[in-house]
């Protein structure tokens, strides 16, 4: 009998998972329904595929969300984060399983009660950055208890970034994923995190200065700088008592402390709005945040206030992204994170012959015998294209697969439940292994 | 006949009010009914007057609000702010006049119709800053306008501080009012204004960094950081299109960059909770927000991270405050904002033998007959004791005035307003005088 799997959400990164499933339908008597409001996207992705339909679909439209949510085996979203609710109410109520690549929000972890009560499975945080390392981290942790070992060090990386010589831009980063998640990354409360036993806070404004270097074999140095609450995967891990635990974005050194420029002149803020008489440039922006001084220019103000070398990358990096330029800035209004996204785009939109590369590293350290030991693990993935992104492979792949196990009932968890136990993340690992997401274990010595 | 003046909140910036009404009463023969929920308080402020009652009084007891405020003639709110809306939808309901001393709120702005239908007066930010401020600046600014003049660049600055030589005290600071606010003071916000005819934005973390120094003849030099909104004034105060606006507040200088300090480290965050297992010392809260290096001790990782000369007047006065020190933080749970506000409460709560001072200035820049002039006015007001401060007399006084002018039929504004008319303002100043509250004026050459 066939098997139904209605997908709600249509945009880049869920191409890869498309591809997927049409690859699978045959073989496993799969039918798909693509439900999105943009028509032309849905006539792409429909391609002429036999067993894919596709749903001109508004999430307002309360009886045809409930007629699709109906007519599944699998409901997967691929929305915004903050929609997955409301198409999650429908799969409890009408007894569907669900797939989310997104972090479990209070609402949704509000379902729980109700979707055990029916025996159902809502698995979320499945794609790379919440997902593969999930798989991958519980994998090693879950090992190494079963040997008896004692972790008292957790970190952990993830970042997406370009393929290796695939631009000559000297912040050696674009925007794989959606540009507004990156320029307000980070903001909206304290980093928290645990180290050696202390607790650790960094207010935002901070973010950006307290970096970490990692060298991975064969890949050279990446920085990273703290997400926001490490705190929680505690509970996930099982890790409450870890005198370490850490979770962190990568990119390439040099980054951090120009993005802090941004940062501290007040550039990321998206809590007030800029009027634009039609007059504003990067330049006329950038003042903006700057001390009146008539004499001088906006770079030696920037400069001054900011204690930045002239001779600094950190300049070569402001002035390659036009920041001081008198182009327009063509928006009618915007919040400064808004404004900066726009001046970014110009010159980090991903371009035609550009690639990128998701890399994930994890750092255990582990008492084993009496003896501290530690493990790193990491993984490298580079895109294929700009259509056929590392971005949009790791995150479709890792659904696509899970949702084969869904339907094969391979899933033994019930309720709202993350990718973190060995019924999933064992066959996930494999398979994703088979496209070339696999990670390198190497023992190294004990560094505190 | 005998008019009821019925008094909400009987605090320690209430002392100086009370005793004017109290002091006034048999000559205006005045009732004066204070409710206040502590007892001990009330029976204090009675103080045996023949003309004073006062009533046990909880917000939440409906009733009795609206018994009270019925035998008004004058309403007067010394509630915390967010408290005066519900006492003043009664005034309006029951067709009374109220006084506060604090910013009007939307919700208080909304009000504004009902109470002109009415015939009430709902008279707001008629204490000190705001109050005194706008009393001395619309005098000025409306001098200025008859005269022809075109106003340029209006600048405003109040600080409540230590009276001089009273304290040897490196920050020449302490809590002469609410030290939450104190501790809270600019967060919440980017600063917003103008100057020479361009917007100025300042994230509140470099707010402490962007100050500008005051020479106040016979009387020192003064620090004046940026406030949150000085653009609203611009409305309030007939400036719309003013090149140059600015309000600030006043420390003594250095202050700023020491206070810098507890802002970077995030110490002024009031958005999560630090538990406390009753082993947190001062030490223990500075160490959360800084990096793990094993061998260094606090001070030295906080100079290195904050780039701070080890013989920095700020190391002086972050030692002064006890910051490095293991005395317990006794609380059990608190926001970082929150534990700093205790251990600043340690050294910077006024000691009896202390006294306060209240410094204001307005720098107004403005052309009249194609010249370019300007004019400083300051008003400096200390304190008498402790208990008979600068911060209760400066807004007590006022208050006190306002409220005899409204009972006598003074004020010609309706519905809610502000102390910017000349009705209110040139009575005002002028008894203010008398109270030795008043302001010294002078030509100085123009500066932008």
């Amino acid at each position: 009998m066939s098997k139904t799997i209605v997908l709600f959400g249509a945009g880049r990164s869920a191409s890869r998972l498309i591809q997927y499933i049409q690859e699978k339908s045959i073989e496993k008597n799969w039918r798909l329904i693509i439900a999105d409001r943009d028509e032309e996207l849905l006539a792409r992705k429909q391609g002429g595929h036999r067993g894919t339909e596709t749903v001109f679909f508004q999430l307002q439209d309360e009886k045809l969300r409930g007629e699709l949510v109906a007519k599944a085996d699998l409901v997967i979203s691929m929305m915004p984060a903050h929609l997955h609710i409301t198409i999650a109410e429908d799969c409890v109520r009408l007894g569907k399983n669900m797939l989310t690549a997104s972090y479990v929000s209070k609402e949704m972890e509000n379902l729980h009660e109700a979707a055990v009560d029916k025996g159902l499975i809502l698995l979320n945080e499945t794609g790379v950055d919440p997902g593969i390392d999930h798989l991958s981290a519980m994998k090693m942790l879950d090992e190494l208890r079963q040997k008896g070992a004692e972790i008292t060090c957790f970190e952990s990386f993830t970042g997406g970034l370009p393929a290796p010589g695939v631009t000559d831009n000297p912040w050696q980063y674009f925007f794989s994923w959606n540009p507004r998640n990156v320029v307000l990354a980070g903001s909206g409360g304290a980093v928290k995190f645990r180290q050696e036993g202390k607790y650790k806070y960094i207010p935002y404004h901070q973010l950006f200065r307290r970096t970490e270097i990692v060298n991975i074999d064969g890949h050279g140095r990446f920085e990273g700088y703290p997400n926001r609450d490490s705190l929680r995967y505690r509970k996930t891990y099982g890790l409450d008592t870890v005198p370490t635990i850490f979770r962190g974005t990568f990119r390439r050194p040099g980054f951090c402390k120009a993005w802090d420029v941004f940062v501290k002149l007040g550039m990321t803020d998206d809590s007030y709005v800029l009027k634009n008489d039609g007059s504003m440039t990067h330049r006329e922006f950038v003042n903006f945040f700057l001390a009146y001084h008539p004499g001088d220019s906006v770079e030696l103000k920037l400069m001054h206030y900011l204690n930045i070398p002239q001779d600094s990358d950190i300049m070569e990096k402001l002035e390659w992204i036009e920041l001081f330029s008198n182009d327009p800035v063509e928006l009618e209004e915007g919040t400064p994170a808004q404004i900066l996204e726009y001046i970014l785009m110009k010159k980090w939109a991903m371009k035609p012959n550009e690639r990128d590369m998701i890399v994930m590293f994890h750092k255990i350290g582990y008492m084993l015998e009496g003896e501290n030991k530690m493990i790193h693990a990491s993984m490298v993935y580079e895109g294929k294209s700009r259509d056929n992104t590392a971005m949009s492979d790791t995150v479709g792949l890792p659904l696509g697969i899970a949702a084969e196990l869904m339907l094969d009932g391979k899933v033994q968890q019930k309720g709202v439940c993350l990718p973190i136990t060995p019924d999933i993340y064992l066959p996930m690992l494999e398979k994703l292994k088979e496209f070339g997401i696999g990670f390198q274990e190497k023992e190294v010595p004990y560094q505190s």
